[in-house]
């Protein structure tokens, strides 16, 4: 595969003052970053009198209304592709068989980006893409305003967890700073993107924490969650999201599990751990791996076979 | 009751200056940005070489240790006591007989201020009092190092729930920055502030999303604590805090409720609404009030009435 040519953000905004009929590509599955990058970017470039519009392989969910309204889809044949916040043409999905090796330019923070574009600028100090986005559109001579300012903040808050994440910078903030200047409702923005679960969510939720069992003094905390409660629950993929970091919210808990049922059977099992418990050492024994905080790994069941092994092994790093 | 002198961040800086052996008093059941406010003030201090210590009526949470360890007591009498986050001397709690006429000054962010102090700092716009202490430290010619910005960043993420909520400014962001840039671990406070909870509240989380009632088309999600859940799951009244938004958290729901049952056997109802449907009506139809999108009421037993007047109100508002 060719890799990309490094471009600062100098030579992006001069790349995209050079050029014009620019389709802006973002990942599939699209979230709060890749949707805020998309669209800052293709109001910008109509800012500048260029032809733009966004793409995506998959539908954007409505919650984005407020981003997507401000710059409605517009018809013209395309000499240009970007990518924003794209790290491996894979990534986008239905759209890759058909732009995956004609991207001329990718904007991205990811440092797992696989250089599959003829251009690339890459900076994973930044928190979120919508921070490089930022930069080329200032770079470029434009004054942020309002509507730019709604995608920017958007794609930020929502790579951070609100500025709760350690990817959180003095630069996030000086950045989130300067859009709040333009008047934008951030807090109806965080009200909607941090505060508003689907029914199916609060119902697996609700279901996780009956499921919720304690070992070792109260210093592990175990999530099941089966096929049968997933169905209960009717609840999808998306809407596990982040679930497996509810057992280790309990004070007082180190090691917290979450053991879910696969179609197939087998139990893929979640770990997140505090200090000094290192995750990746308990599912490196389990056949897994990952990192000290969070780790994983694939058990056979029956259930009550899986627990018991992952008990053993906990109950072993606990030192009991 | 003698009205205060208002005073500049520059008087107050001068003031603090011209004076020692400081006595700095928070609120009672204190919060992260009376902790944050009264502990940096009191390190400020000390480096200028004056004498200070901070008092609370109430024991300080073990959970802001990493503040209260970078100040530790010392024993001095004092000359001049300085009130930080205090709108009241009625929240000086315990403290009250014995300092509340007796405040030198008081820095302060809430325009409910009574005006009790002798010299009072109030900025209203200031999302915590700690962008106000601050100001006050930086007009005393000091810089902020890691321990003051560990104890303001503290104030400030926990009073704007990590920015999310609508007193976050531009220049709290830009506050924030400033504090990003001495190298303090923001992700890990507010992991310690934000998702730790105690057995209790997600015991009273599972009861209260199990006792979860949709009505309406699922506009309205109802929530019911009854005496007999409290008791199960052991929680006291913090660890029911922020539980009444809950029910309006659900993707589709307007009118989200919470029915408390009080220890007199009524029953005490939160509820929080989206536009267009106005809180304070419905409550006020049932003899409460509050404001548009959230208010309050309370009604007489047995449940199933209290719940059937609740429901025919809200119906109504709905256009149901």
């Amino acid at each position: 595969m060719s890799q990309s040519a490094a471009y600062s953000v100098e030579e992006v905004s001069r790349f995209l003052l050079e050029h014009d009929r620019i389709l802006i590509l973002s990942h599939a599955y699209p979230d709060g970053d890749t949707i805020g990058s998309a669209y800052a970017l293709c109001l910008a470039l109509r800012r500048l009198g260029k032809k733009a519009r966004v793409e995506c392989a998959d539908v954007i969910p409505e919650k984005y209304g407020y981003i997507t309204e401000k710059a409605p889809p517009s018809e013209f044949g395309f000499e240009t592709i970007v990518a924003v916040d794209v790290a491996d043409q894979k990534l986008l999905g239905g759209f890759e068989p058909l732009y995956g090796d004609r991207i001329d330019l990718c904007i991205d923070h990811h440092i797992s980006n696989t250089k599959y574009a003829a251009r690339l600028l890459l900076n994973p100090e930044a928190s979120a893409t919508c921070e490089c986005i930022y930069a080329v559109i200032l770079k470029m001579g434009l004054t942020v305003d309002h509507d730019l300012a709604l995608a920017l903040y958007t794609g930020i808050s929502t790579d951070t967890g609100c500025f709760k994440y350690s990817n959180t910078t003095a630069e996030t903030h000086r950045i989130a700073s300067e859009l709040m200047k333009t008047g934008i409702d951030a807090a109806e923005i965080n009200r909607v993107m941090f505060e508003t679960k689907s029914r199916a969510r609060v119902e697996i939720e609700r279901l996780a924490l009956d499921s919720m069992e304690f070992h070792f003094d109260d210093r592990c905390a175990m999530i099941t969650i089966t096929k049968a409660m997933r169905a209960q629950s009717g609840c999808k993929d998306d809407d596990l999201e982040g679930i497996t970091s509810l057992s280790r919210t309990v004070e007082g808990v180190i090691v917290g599990v979450t053991v879910r049922e696969k179609a197939n059977g087998r139990y893929k099992i979640s770990m997140r751990t505090h200090a000094p418990i290192d995750a990746s050492v308990i599912c490196g024994k389990l056949g897994g791996g990952g990192h000290a905080r969070a780790a994983g790994c694939e058990l056979d069941g029956p259930l009550t076979a899986a627990k018991a092994q992952l008990l053993r092994e906990i109950g072993q790093a606990l030192g009991i």
